[in-house]
């Protein structure tokens, strides 16, 4: 399955310029120090420069800065962990999808399965989903009534998509993603709760990459959307009627609140928290671990939170934190000429 | 399976005054920007008021300081929200369970499985398990030895269950939810970890509401418990003998270490951690992404974190946090009239 | 199944010192208060003597301090937490795994599958995976293309194993495991991500425990390393190409972003989040919720995150904290001896 190239014939489709013997084969990519004979490699970062001397790599890709590093035939890439990315697209195009539905696989009668679709075993498919061209469905997963699955899109094992949810093209969703559920939304009734029905649905948008145990759910009653191109890791939460833009990347273990809309081209970082009913505007960026408590209206870098240090540094920390407000006092009563030689702390 | 109502006939299950024409025919609820022809909507906010002017419902509920906001037919009650909830619940009433056991569901022969109950395709049922009336046991869901299920509940597709784990009765568990795993419990033995049996169970109330790919763990000796009415969110963790007061919320990516004991009526907010060993006391409201590092004995809202700001503002409020200890020495000195005329910083 | 022992046979595999009478019959292990006749119960911790002189339990394990704290029989040990985990294990060993494929599991006629393993219904494994000795897949579980699980290792249901991906021995899996899925890496094409293949595997040493809803990703091109004796807690992420040192810890809701090296014997707390690209050294304690944003060199243990306060006293601390340069310049003007007597805040 995996196609064998020419270097030579990689420098277009890379955008990059060849040097070197441009007849060398090439059959994989690789990182620089598991490479061997006919695996391309690439250097992106100058602390991996030593690395580049010692690669088994038939031919490496490089930055204009590093173009005489190495005396392999190479290809010279403005970005070349893109290039990188185009080179791998080209030597490991995507496993092709053997038609079928397994034996075992349970689909109902009511549902549409598209001719070159698969299903693999123990997946169920409730009545009057629709699942489209070369998609392939994994073992175990669920799709619920009306479920609607574009071309070409990947569930992996065990995914679980509620009723009436929609995903468009080229989608790939890793195991354990849960799409549709319930929102979080109850009213309180002398101390009660009483659920609030959730009947919007999820709207997921082509291209979109969903990564494992990923939960997405459903909107209250208007829908909750990913758009086009956007990429969620592992264990992510969506709230309901969230709307993530385009392109946006989101890390692990990052949590976005309900009701909250974030603009296209942002990357937030791992295990950020976003409250819910605010918005974040296009192309920004919020660091790991960060707390987005209000609406973010400009493009840029966000943070919160303070590094880990050790503990006694920490304890330290915290008393001044808690004492800032003794030592504003004293600050006033210096200000105040009263700096009356006692000592706080 | 969608009921309809007269406007006139809601009033007093919404425990509300109407006001317009009892007539109108409500089908179904909507929130005010989507709802067309015999749809109910709801303002329970004023800074949508200028939705409800060119909403398509054709009736509202307000509360009482909006009853002249429209000229619809309208309920006012007290909570809008609250009533809108109990509209929906009568308007959409609990899909009705058609029972049986799929012929591809794998049932253990010595499982008592209730006459009105269903189970879907995939899920396997061992020896001992018992599933109440009505129940719904949701496609490639598995239910160890033992467990219990009781009257009217709900598992959607996917669901684990260890054995000996009993759940009450009207409960919801979301896709991918696992009751009922070892807790993490390790003696060190010169550095290897030995693992503790975790031979509790998980033993939840009734009218519990558990998000998608939630997990609780069993107890290690004694118990973890969920009490009546609480609702968990998706990828919430709740750690060894832990015990959840009646009716207390928990959003999503919250983690509650073991042992610790959250009191009734409490809702925690999404992404906060709480420590183990601890207790929080009745109607105790932690803000999202909050970390509760000990005991909360009184009521009230309780916070920790700081708002994400630019990265460059970030950058100065760390350095000065860090060196909050020489700000402190300088305080003194001058204080102690040693103000050296030296600068800091 | 479980064993029953005279208190005598224990004392020496407990590595402690009997007192009393040593005939008396143990057939479980109880906490202090569940305990009843036939049980041994330990007390480590003071503040459980209460429950020492209430217990029901035949007989006790406690630490010298306590050697007179009750007339029970018992057994005296350094560690009464670990002499309590040694003798679970001798208890309750291990339940024996009935061999055997059932019949409505998916197995590819390309597995090799051992003759005393054990797997579930629905469970389905493909081509070319090999499940060792006395390992027992549960039900829903999907072992993709070629990975290879060792000898006695149990995965609990709905574990999903992608192509490639290795286990070792006596490893613990529990339910909803995510295990080898892709890596969240792409580069960025004027705005568009390219997505990186991620080729790499994940390899697992022996004596690993893997928590509920965990998701351990592929490398990108070279391995993710989990080494022998490692327990992740449940809802862990684990990025790609990290490794995890021998008999590390890391407690529920903690993330570990890609390419991190952690080093043996750390224990990292629930809801920590690691950034990508450092290393943490041997014997690190990361406190749960803390945030690690650079490297971390010497053992010791280390914290960052305020605690919860009441939400009028955050308040306060955020303002004070965001006045920080304000409250540096008033220092600096008063240091100068330019104290206005103006005063700020």
């Amino acid at each position: 399955m995996p196609a064998e190239y020419r270097l030579a014939d990689l420098a277009a489709p890379l955008g990059g310029e060849l040097i070197g013997d441009g007849e060398v084969a090439i059959r994989a990519v690789a990182s620089l120090h598991s490479a061997r004979s006919g695996d391309l490699a690439f250097l992106s970062e100058a602390r991996h420069r030593a690395a580049l001397d010692a690669t088994g790599a038939s031919a490496v890709i490089v930055a204009p800065a590093d173009r005489d590093a190495t005396t392999l035939p190479r290809i010279v890439c403005a970005d070349p962990y893109l290039g990188f990315a185009r080179a791998s697209a080209l030597l490991r195009p995507p496993e092709r999808v053997v038609a079928g539905i397994h034996p075992q696989a349970v689909v109902d009668a009511a549902a549409r399965v598209a001719p070159s679709a698969r299903i693999d075993a123990a997946a169920v498919v409730d009545a009057g989903a629709a699942i489209g061209e070369r998609a392939w469905i994994g073992a175990g997963c669920w799709l619920g009534p009306g479920v609607h699955i574009g071309a070409g899109t990947r569930l992996y094992a065990g995914v679980r998509i509620y009723g009436g949810c929609e995903l468009g093209e080229r989608v790939i969703v890793h195991c354990g993603a849960v799409i549709g559920a319930d929102g979080f939304g109850f009213a309180n009734d002398r101390g009660a709760w009483v659920k609030i029905p959730q009947i919007g649905r999820v709207r997921i948008g082509n291209d979109v990459e969903i990564g494992a145990n990923t939960a997405i759910d459903r909107g209250a009653l208007d829908d909750t959307v990913i758009e086009d191109g956007v990429k969620l890791d592992n264990l992510v939460q969506i709230g309901h009627n969230c709307r993530i833009g385009a392109h946006t990347a989101v890390a692990g273990c990052a949590g976005i609140a309900g009701s909250t809309t974030i603009g296209r081209h942002c990357m937030i970082g791992g295990a950020a928290m976003i409250v819910g009913h605010i918005g974040i505007a296009d192309r920004v960026v919020v660091a790991g671990g960060s707390g987005v408590r209000k609406s973010i209206t400009e493009p840029g870098a966000y943070v919160s939170g303070f590094p880990a240090v050790p503990d006694r540094e920490w304890r330290r920390q915290v008393a001044l934190v808690h004492g800032l407000d003794r030592m504003n006092d004293r600050l006033r009563r210096l200000e105040r000429g009263h700096a009356a030689g006692e000592s706080d702390d």
